[in-house]
């Protein structure tokens, strides 16, 4: 495979760029997370969101311990060529760690910063105990 | 009006995160920005995006010459803390500043990026000769 795709990109001085998530279906912004040149050729691959973890500083395949994956369905990219766009359908309808929908469930009313979606399943059903 | 929810952010080393904007009619994820504290206030007060430019290196409040500006409907905030999600009014349905709807316009098929987006207007109608 031609991989002058990736060479097209152009990733920060870490290697890396945003990759947001949104969900194919509802068109729900799921999640912003990061990729590598390695996540994203993985991702492609494999037709499955494969990001990069900056916290463990390695990749992180998406639902490897929740089996939550997102299945992605179109890779997209902008115009800076610094930022990609999966569309994805989210297995188990749950993109969060926190068990819920999608990672932007905080809204700002005024001054403050609100929960407005529920917990679909507890972390710990998610993950077992730990 | 109090500033606890900007003191909430987790701002990287530049003091940036990346915002999403949304067109909240369509669905359509339409651009990938940063603000920093200023940019994000400002958003919050005035109803409408305003970003930091990184090459600019300042305040760059969306279409203060294409007069493409986004009002703002919703701010959100993801669990992590550092990204925002804009649900927002696209004026004159032109995100891009290639003159097209959105940013992300290019996707890959097979190993390749092909642009799908048409140009809708061009950047001379849109910015004047420069």
């Amino acid at each position: 495979m031609n991989n002058s795709w990736l060479d097209a990109v152009k990733w920060n001085s870490e290697g890396l760029i945003p990759a947001i998530a949104q969900e194919a279906g509802t068109g729900k912004v799921l999640t912003l997370a990061w990729v590598n040149r390695e996540a994203l050729a993985a991702t492609a691959k494999q037709g499955q969101a494969v990001y990069w973890s900056r916290s463990r500083r390695k990749l992180w395949r998406k639902g490897e311990e929740s089996g939550h994956v997102q299945l992605v369905m179109d890779i997209r990219l902008d115009c800076d060529h610094d930022a990609v766009l999966f569309l994805v359908e989210q297995k188990g309808g749950i993109a969060c760690h926190t068990g819920r929908e999608r990672c932007f469930y905080q809204h700002l009313q005024g001054d403050q910063w609100v929960t407005d979606d529920p917990v679909l399943k507890s972390e710990r059903e998610i993950y077992g105990t730990k």
